[in-house]
């Protein structure tokens, strides 16, 4: 057993900082990182990181799996990427206008991804998606998009999955399929008119939270690529948590299958705030036309830290090594399931591993599984993807293992 | 004649990055900081910044008015900001969970800011816009939003100024008021309903690009309280361009009016990209319920740099610096143009100056006055309100003179 693991786990410094939170921030927390409906276990805030460790604020380490959620695709505090970064910063971050990188960054971009012509910046990947939809529909002169049901495209009011709030005016051009099929598809092109489609968003496969992940089908993508052709839609790829995760470019491209317009965030500086908007030549000129900004979107910075990242993951051969490291944990995790005589079901691409348990009502078994994968040194989500970084190495798929045999038989003694 | 303005303009390095950047980008830039609608002589691309200096990729120094359209409120790099942000970024910024900066920064909001019980953080205004509305909407179970016409709100489809790639129903629930005419804030309370009104927004004063900025009547400001006391619906201040430059807390304070919900960004953390919506007590369980988040929002070193810039605010007594520098510059302004023999217009609050010219037809002779700043080696806007800082003295306001004089001649040269 680690040291990691054998440690007892304190949490007087978390649980001080939670209370102090509720008097100032709703629930005190907001958002994804909320641990309000995670195990009790799961520390609120962080003090440090490095690689694919973390300490939370009472001292205790863990290995992470989760990368904050995606962005830290080469590990917390990269050598390169700090170099860059710290070399920007030295000269200016927000100035009265963009610094050089930013077209260094959009050159690189345009190089990488086989689909793109050109790049505009923005901060969220919720910017990255409206701003993909606001251009698709200046160019088609139309407003009814098509997004599967159940896919997360950002929290704007559009996009987010909890209706408070949103005033269903804000949703009335959205219509629905179902992911991977095709004759849904061209069920709601019925729907919404086919002389009305500005686009169809979708996911490189289906990650919905909560739910086993799905590849997409070769067949399915093509239909989507034809059925846009065919409409004169623009078919929009949101690559916000799947970017340079599945290939070096677009993750469509071993398919085959380009968007006309994708969404990109999380990943591409490696925890420094960005998103950007990828689209093919003939929507240029719609991009031109929309008003989009932010105050802090021609920030240096996180553009110097980008050009590092995508120029980092390449000589890593990151795809590579996360494949090959979640090939390795994949089959370790069967292996021990199997052993402990734990059904379960791991979905989507190695590199963003999903477990989830057979008849697990309310989630018990993964939250079983997960609460004692953290109190052994271990991050993971009970109901969301995880996400591996070229930092993950043998080592830190020795520690999951070893962690997985407690949490494995943990769920057997749900039942 | 100083040397910064004795110095003749190369601008080669940015030409050359304006051509790459027009491959790659849609128009070559996007946003607000697109200097395509600028006179030529603007630079695109910026090097390095300290003070209130920015230098070009070219090497040209300026004295920059603009402070990046108003986040750098101390300067840029300031010691004080840059040394918490080092500090909190040797430890860790994107991480599984926020650090504890999250809720010294929410304290230190909550205690500065008298209607503010609570606080949630983003990273555009934008952002703290349509979050603030999402949660009037939450409380209220309404939709309809009152916004006074031609004021700017964000770049989100619902907000923006331009209408290509928004769809009408994304605008569906807006009512357009005017600014100062509470008969016409009425006026449209009868016209959205007066039990579907969610919201008011208002900025704390009318600061539309391209107009003569306008001080809000006191009796308006308690006028909208009492109206929306009266309807139940949230009073919303964008507070977003405004922000700690009229005041250590919200710009309505001195006014003895207090919003329910207040939009933040820019300026509270000195360049470094942070929102935050500030709510009273009563809107905070609507504020647990909308799912609002981004990938980058628990990100520690803005927040860290944000408790610095308010702190840092406070003690070097920023406002009363930037109303007495600003006082200066405007009475040295009218002297000269006085002095000239050029009418002008200068309204709005002294730190945020806005200088207009009577019958000045498509800006004409507000470019000829800021292009000649511009040669001169001081940095200002035609069209939108400039931005001072706490780092703003005597000695730029001396620069800032020298070059008015020359840039007030070239106006007189347009009749």
């Amino acid at each position: 057993m680690s040291d990691i693991a054998s440690r007892e786990k304190v949490r007087a410094l978390d649980a001080d900082l939670r209370r102090r939170a509720a008097a100032v921030i709703p629930g005190g927390m907001f958002g994804h990182m909320n641990v309000n409906r995670l195990p009790d276990a799961y520390p609120q805030f962080y003090d440090r990181s490095e690689g694919t460790r973390v300490w939370d604020v009472d001292g205790n380490e863990y290995v992470d799996f989760m990368c904050s959620f995606g962005p830290m695709i080469l590990g917390y505090r990269h050598p390169r990427v700090e170099a860059a970064a710290a070399s920007q910063a030295a000269k200016g971050d927000t100035q009265p206008g963009p610094a050089p990188c930013m077209v260094e960054l959009a050159e690189l971009l345009v190089e990488r991804v086989a689909h793109a012509d050109w790049a505009i910046f923005a901060k969220n990947g919720s910017d990255a998606t409206t701003i993909s939809l606001m251009v698709a529909r200046a160019e088609t002169g139309r407003n009814k998009v098509l997004a599967a049901t159940g896919a997360y495209h950002g929290a704007a009011p559009w996009a987010t999955l909890r209706m408070d709030g949103v005033a269903p005016e804000e949703r009335a051009n959205l219509h629905y399929y179902t992911y991977n099929d095709a004759a849904s598809v061209e069920r709601v092109i019925d729907e919404a008119g086919a002389g009305n489609v500005a686009a169809i968003i979708a996911s490189p496969f289906k990650h919905d939270a909560g739910f086993d992940q799905e590849a997409v089908d070769p067949a399915f993508a093509r239909r989507l690529r034809e059925l846009c052709d065919e409409l004169g839609a623009a078919l929009v790829h949101d690559e916000v948590r799947t970017g340079f995760r599945l290939n070096h470019g677009g993750s469509w491209e071993p398919l085959g299958v380009d968007p006309d317009l994708s969404a990109w965030s999380k990943a591409i500086a490696n925890g420094y705030p960005l998103a950007t908007v990828l689209g093919r030549g003939r929507y240029a000129e719609a991009a031109t036309r929309i008003f989009v900004t932010g105050s802090f979107w021609c920030q240096a910075v996180p553009m110097a830290a980008a050009v590092a990242t995508i120029n980092a993951l390449r000589d890593e051969d990151a795809v590579a090594v996360m494949e090959q490291v979640g090939t390795r944990l994949r089959a370790g995790l069967d292996q021990l399931a199997q052993e402990v005589g734990v059904p379960i079901r791991q979905t989507g691409p190695v590199q963003m591993p999903n477990l989830s348990f057979p008849a697990d009502e309310n989630y018990a078994k993964a939250a079983a599984f997960s609460a004692t994968m953290l109190e052994r040194g271990v991050i993971v989500h009970p109901r969301h993807n995880w996400f591996l970084s070229a930092a993950h190495d043998d080592g830190d798929v020795d520690r999951f293992l070893e962690a997985a045999q407690h949490g494995l038989e943990a769920v057997l003694g749900c039942d």
